[in-house]
């Protein structure tokens, strides 16, 4: 397009401009708009600003900009039930058919017939027997693909879309705007490592790699001369409480400069990244029982009670989710 | 600078394009100057060039573009000892004089008295004491600071040059010549991760979320209310052999499309990484005595013998370390 009369030369500079304050706007766009305006949101911002001020007193080279996220109850909906819980009642209830002993066999009989009571009874024992049976004895492709299956048609009960969609939006720009600041942003979970990796870097960016759980022991097996590895009903590492910072210590080897999570689970992740200066350690409280759920100090799930006095005691960042976001969750596909 | 007159602007064009072929003659420089123009270094090249070709039929995107190298006898000298086996004997060695025990008892005993028969008669119990008398019983912080310390005045004792430069100048070239293909470079060793994540980053570019190795128990303390990660004497993971494919698995969560080593301990990883397509799978074989070391079927340290059959059946790439490397070290400094 060649433009050569001052007729068309006027609008031509009027749309320049109009691209420029475009540029301009979306440069100095709110980076956390599901956030509202209150202490949580401004000190995000000043901790980001002040470790990647060039020159400055508090500056971290990007190298060092890991930030590490709890999943369950930080990222996305943990209530009422752990979401990995419920894939493995369902799995339980799609193997039936092979198992005809589990009519009369606990905890299997009571995720047959739906009794709570009976599960409850069955305790921390019946919890392993149920996560052993239901995630272990396949390759790690199989299981993979069996909770791609899963995840593309389970609805979480109350809010009536895909787990996936049970995620934090501001939790969601979060993420995005740490690593537009230089940083690696990390899951550490105690859920389990392989029942992440197949959505996490769709749904919340974060590659395979970047992605520290639970994991169960692993065997490598030729068959048919093709290697597999087999996922064996054993526990190999439970990546929760104390486990988060040597989780932390195996996997990536460095100390992060932030920490975020929401339960007594999170504590000593938040405190091994206290440690480093300058560092920054959000524990997300919910208190939001008409958006989303309001639970602390007595939950099962998602217990937040040691943590929370620690918390308040050292000036970490609590969010309030009732009055600090704005918004809960992102639109439904 | 202004240049105003043609006697000046002469000069001027001349020295733009000198620049230009500079520029020109930068970007074509030979990626691996320290490899002979023999069939492995073409086989890489073409690798390289088949996977990163946008359109082509084998075109891998960046995410995926996972290289996992080996490290003893695959990027640093394994002979005559594995380097962190010295660093155990001349850690047992400064401990010494807290343990007057050890003077009368074994393999301590052979140690201290640099007995080999002794040391060797002691078997695979008798080293598993000294590696976790010299590696436990210590924070994460501590032993990552005497590691440091052994490898700034530790020597090779036959090339007299520190450990860490003891390391293949073509195999620092085929790092970085990958790193510039947008691939992800990975140690996947046997060695401990601990021992190495000091120093990977400086000495291959590989920083210590990308370093995967045998591992420790270690345990979260809060001592004096700070919290520490206790190094314990017990073994929590050997990256080794079958090993190998699990440790990928378990910290990588993603398939290598590259996957180099040298040895029977590397072989499952090279099977597990030959499953995928397109993949790249190398062995070095050590046939240099003269300008390092010529071993394989019957060598106690990094043994080659049925991966050498398996290279040769399947048509992996076997460097052959006399003929295919010009250059075995970087210049000492």
């Amino acid at each position: 397009m060649t433009l050569r009369t001052p007729a068309l030369r006027a609008p031509r500079a009027a749309l320049v401009i109009v691209i420029l304050e475009c540029v301009l706007a979306i440069a100095q766009a709110d980076p956390l708009p599901s956030w509202n305006d209150s202490g949580a949101k401004k000190a995000i911002i000043a901790f980001v600003e002040r470790v990647t001020k060039e020159g400055g007193p508090d500056f971290v080279p990007v190298s060092e900009r890991i930030a590490t996220f709890d999943n369950d109850g930080t990222l996305w909906v943990e209530q009422p039930i752990y979401t990995q819980f419920v894939f493995a009642l369902d799995r339980i209830k799609a193997l039936a058919p092979q198992h005809p002993e589990w009519k009369t066999e606990q905890p299997f009989k009571a995720v047959l017939e739906n009794d709570q009571s009976a599960l409850l009874a069955s305790g921390e024992a019946g919890i392993m027997k149920i996560m052993a049976a239901s995630h272990g004895g396949m390759t790690t492709d199989e299981f993979t693909s069996i909770v791609e299956k899963w995840m593309a048609t389970a609805k979480h009960p109350r809010f009536k879309r895909s787990y996936t969609e049970c995620v934090y939006q501001p939790m969601l720009e979060l993420l995005a705007y740490l690593r537009a600041n230089g940083f690696k942003t990390y899951i550490v979970s105690g859920g389990g490592v392989e029942f992440m990796r197949p959505w996490t870097e769709k749904v919340y960016g974060v590659p395979p790699e970047q992605v520290i759980g639970s994991s169960a022991k692993e065997k490598f097996e030729l068959r048919n001369g093709k290697p597999v590895l087999l996922r064996l009903p054993q526990v190999n590492f439970i990546d929760d409480g104390p486990g988060k910072p040597v989780g932390i210590s195996q996997y990536i080897g460095r100390r992060p400069i932030a920490a975020l999570g929401n339960s007594d689970g999170d504590q000593q992740m938040l405190e091994w990244t206290a440690r480093r200066q300058p560092s920054f350690m959000l524990l997300v409280h919910h208190t939001d029982a008409e958006r989303e759920y309001a639970y602390d100090r007595n939950s099962h799930v998602g217990k937040l009670d040691k943590a929370l006095d620690e918390a308040t005691a050292r000036g970490w960042i609590v969010v309030d989710m009732k009055k600090d976001w704005r918004t809960i969750f992102p639109p439904s596909k």
